[in-house]
């Protein structure tokens, strides 16, 4: 998992961790685009669950999900895209943690889809992380598949929740925010002010019960800049996929905006809007990331191969 | 594709077709479990749109999506579940033929997303089948990936459109529903009243124009008779993974739907339910098989080695 | 509340109660257009609830909601628009029934909207009739403010169950399908194959819990035909009010239908769409009808003087 | 409409308006428990939309909605109730404006609801206000009904656009925030951080456009403090009812925030939890504020003869 070299920057989550995606924060660091950066995360509950028999009612304070930044990008400017190249996730730790929560989850009323239910029981799983698995139990037995479950850039005027995915990045859940990848996000703010953290073990599409497998951890990364290059939502490349992530509820209006923006990419590749849309009726993919946080999120996506025929 | 034996029995889509899946129409045939029949499905405009200078708003009638059946399944009681066996999809031609339709689709209004706009323009794809790739020009080429858009029994005292997916099964559109793969349905009159049709050469994920590459097909298959098993919603088994699809509106219920059945299949398999759950959140997958029909299908799925770890 | 004249035709509730909208089931009854008629409604409970320590997991069977009809409306044809009279309701009996049903209603998870939660708890609630006020206890006391919970004609080809509302009108549960008011049915089927059934008492906007004051009912009624005259949605008239009911999931749905129908009303009435877009916009009422039933029911209105103005 | 005492303090929109609701914003002023004081507010479009042939896309700037504030309320700390008494609303022009714009509505296709349609026309109407009337042509002629469209404390950490309602009040475009009535704002930082502004001199329930009559006006207003209570959603107060806004998508999850701390309230007030959600059931109300922003605000009251029967 990677080597750190002395001449990499390492960026450590601040004593004031930051709970916002926000311009009215102080950046901890400048970087410059080109530099490849460490930076250090810690787990979406600040690491203070760490027991099978811990209560994270008992535990956990009114924020969550702590983010590393804001990351001041030099020469970032409104208008521009950010390009996170996702080089290495490496754990700090050995182990990763989920739960259930109350009213939190995909399965259960929340504080939107209210009911008059008593809440579902908290629980608590442990997993070992060792040999390229995760292990709670030998049915809860899964392999390390590491991404970003937060990623993202300062909206223009707001200072949005850390739990909160949408146009800006932020926390969206979706598996593809990992090492190989590239994330374009838009650039809002002068220095863009991103943020990641909420780093996951492994996670199943739609991160069922609202806690994926929750690590500490090191992210490689390095930064590019598309100067004038405006996007609307969150893209992702692959060596051999084009994605977008749409985030919203209800989750048809998530799937629109994922599907919308792929052709928007397509258009720009040289697409005809319809034909486009005809593309990714037959050929497109389209899977739920969280169905759990304050808007959903999901991806869709094609196959570079269908995009470039010819080629 | 497979030889026709001559003991197969071969099924036709009767001249007055069936636009509803319910037990009010006379049965076309009847078939006994373990009997290899063999289905003619029409596509989903009954074969009438030919050309890519069709406009379909001059050329449909009012129904879409023609079924062949009811197929009455001898000692199908209330309460059974029927297992149709895919065995193979074999195309009857050589083209296969995709539109946008006003006010139906993924990206527009529909009859039930009202707006104001002016309709998208109705527009005509034909793919030519050779080769294993359905081709309408250097950009729209695609495998052929063969499936069933529409399978399922007759409701207990419903009459339900073709056009609608919920849970006897009915228009789904997930591209599981394929050769080699087992589809649980209920049972829910006596006979069961199964009906199949609308073939798709191929579809991505979500059909997102609301049409997939629409194919006339023969269909060999298998029925099984669960006698005694109730389930309450379609489910899918490969040779690798379990599958649910729940169909409702707004897609999160359906969402909710898929991964709640899977839930219960796991604890019928011997899991408890919250682990259930959490393995799930973990390792589960949930793509959206269509965001089109008057519900929206999800499949939620698991692979059986996570299901069965010892084994 | 009315006398019944000897020349009244009396229809009952057939032993064989509906819990369909379909033209596959033989008419009860042929009335003309023209006729005043009495339709004798059992509560949504088959009255087989009767007591404040039923349990109604116990005693209730499959179906819910029995129908009157279907009543065969004399010279309606597919195309025409029926017109229900509502004259008068009567009570026949005095007293009306609430229950909390298992996984039914607005707070709790439903089989639609699926949760891992225990189910709330069976309640059921008897109110006494009498001197216009039903009467639980002391907090419980309500005014009689009766109306005809299911209304509506059969779908085209679809059986529909007598639970559901949708564009032929059927279970919308809005408290304007009331005594003075007139409602507009589509006509999909020669003869229309009327039906009603599921008297309230009285109900709050959204009928919360699942089930408002549920009564057995004598409704006198009166049809009229408009020939020739299609209608996507059902309408209500008022002495002062144009009204459309829309009924879909998600709720936004419902909404966008009932306003974009009342638009098209006002523009047959000689409104420019934009127009009645913006009137509606700063004068139109919405209301929740249901937010219980399988289909969510909004209504929208306008009051009449603002359509007519210079009258 | 009142008169301006001299020791009412006025409260103007600053030159630097506020685009968000927020604690990283300085106070404008500081206003103490019990002070009367009046507070100009400018129209959603910064009054710079004034003739109906302006074209909006071409005159308006990236941000709507300025507010007047954040005004500082001395003694207000988290976990208090902040009450808003809205005395009157006096209208500083003789004009109101409502506009189509492009992309946001209840019957298009929006930022969220995407789809491949063309925008719909941009429009733009003038009243004219007199007599108590609001006069665009013979049609569009409608009563004065003032009611403050945005009003808000600033969250926990977030900064939030005053374009959004949630549940910190915000843009919630319900009628029922107008003069006589009491607003219950949560206090979630030191000095509350009150907002106001979107002055509206009439609106039809759902805002059906998107854009009401628009007026810059003068609020008078007092405040008052509950320490030590604690709200999750704005409440109103009028002198017969209770009511509470619940604002999310879809709309049915709104919904059931208005209803779910409606039956909070009754607790509080005495009320068994399932006796609130059968009252409710049988004489609840339910309409939809505004069905265009970027969360639904939905509000559900009860008249509070019926919460407080015997007195």
């Amino acid at each position: 998992m990677g080597k750190t070299l002395k001449s990499i920057k390492m960026i450590e989550q601040p004593g004031e961790h930051s709970y916002v995606f926000s311009k009215y924060i102080d950046p901890i660091v400048r970087v410059s685009p080109g530099e490849v950066v460490e930076i250090l995360t810690k787990d979406a509950f600040e690491n203070q669950i760490t027991s099978g028999d811990d209560v994270p009612s008992k535990i956990l304070g009114d924020y969550l999900n702590p983010q590393t930044g804001p990351i001041y990008i030099e020469g970032a400017e409104p208008g521009d895209t950010l390009v996170a190249h996702i080089i290495d996730i490496e754990p700090t730790r050995d182990w990763a943690v989920s739960v259930m929560k109350e009213n939190f989850g995909g399965l259960t009323a929340t504080d939107l889809t209210r009911t008059l239910h008593e809440p579902l029981p908290e629980k608590v799983w442990i997993y070992k992380l060792a040999n390229g698995m995760l292990t709670n139990n030998e049915r809860l037995n899964f392999p390390w598949r590491p991404f970003l479950g937060t990623i993202g850039t300062a909206p223009e005027i707001e200072a949005v929740s850390a739990l909160t995915p949408f146009d800006h990045g932020g926390n969206m859940d979706v598996p593809d925010t990992k090492p190989g990848n590239k994330v374009y996000l838009p650039v809002r703010t002068e220095g863009a002010y991103f943020y990641t953290g909420d780093c996951h073990a492994g996670q199943g599409d739609g991160e069922l019960c609202g806690v994926a497998l929750e690590i500490a951890a090191k992210v490689k990364m390095k930064f590019e800049l598309i100067k004038g290059k405006e996007i609307k939502w969150p893209r992702i490349e692959s060596d051999t996929e084009y994605m977008v992530v749409g985030s919203a509820r209800p989750m048809e209006d998530a799937a629109r905006i994922a599907y919308a923006e792929l052709i928007d990419w397509m258009v720009e590749l040289g697409w005809e809007k319809f034909e486009a849309y005809q593309a990714l009726t037959q050929i497109g993919n389209l899977y739920v990331g969280n169905m759990v946080d304050t808007y959903y999120s999901l991806v869709a996506k094609i196959q570079k191969k269908y995009v470039h025929p010819g080629e």
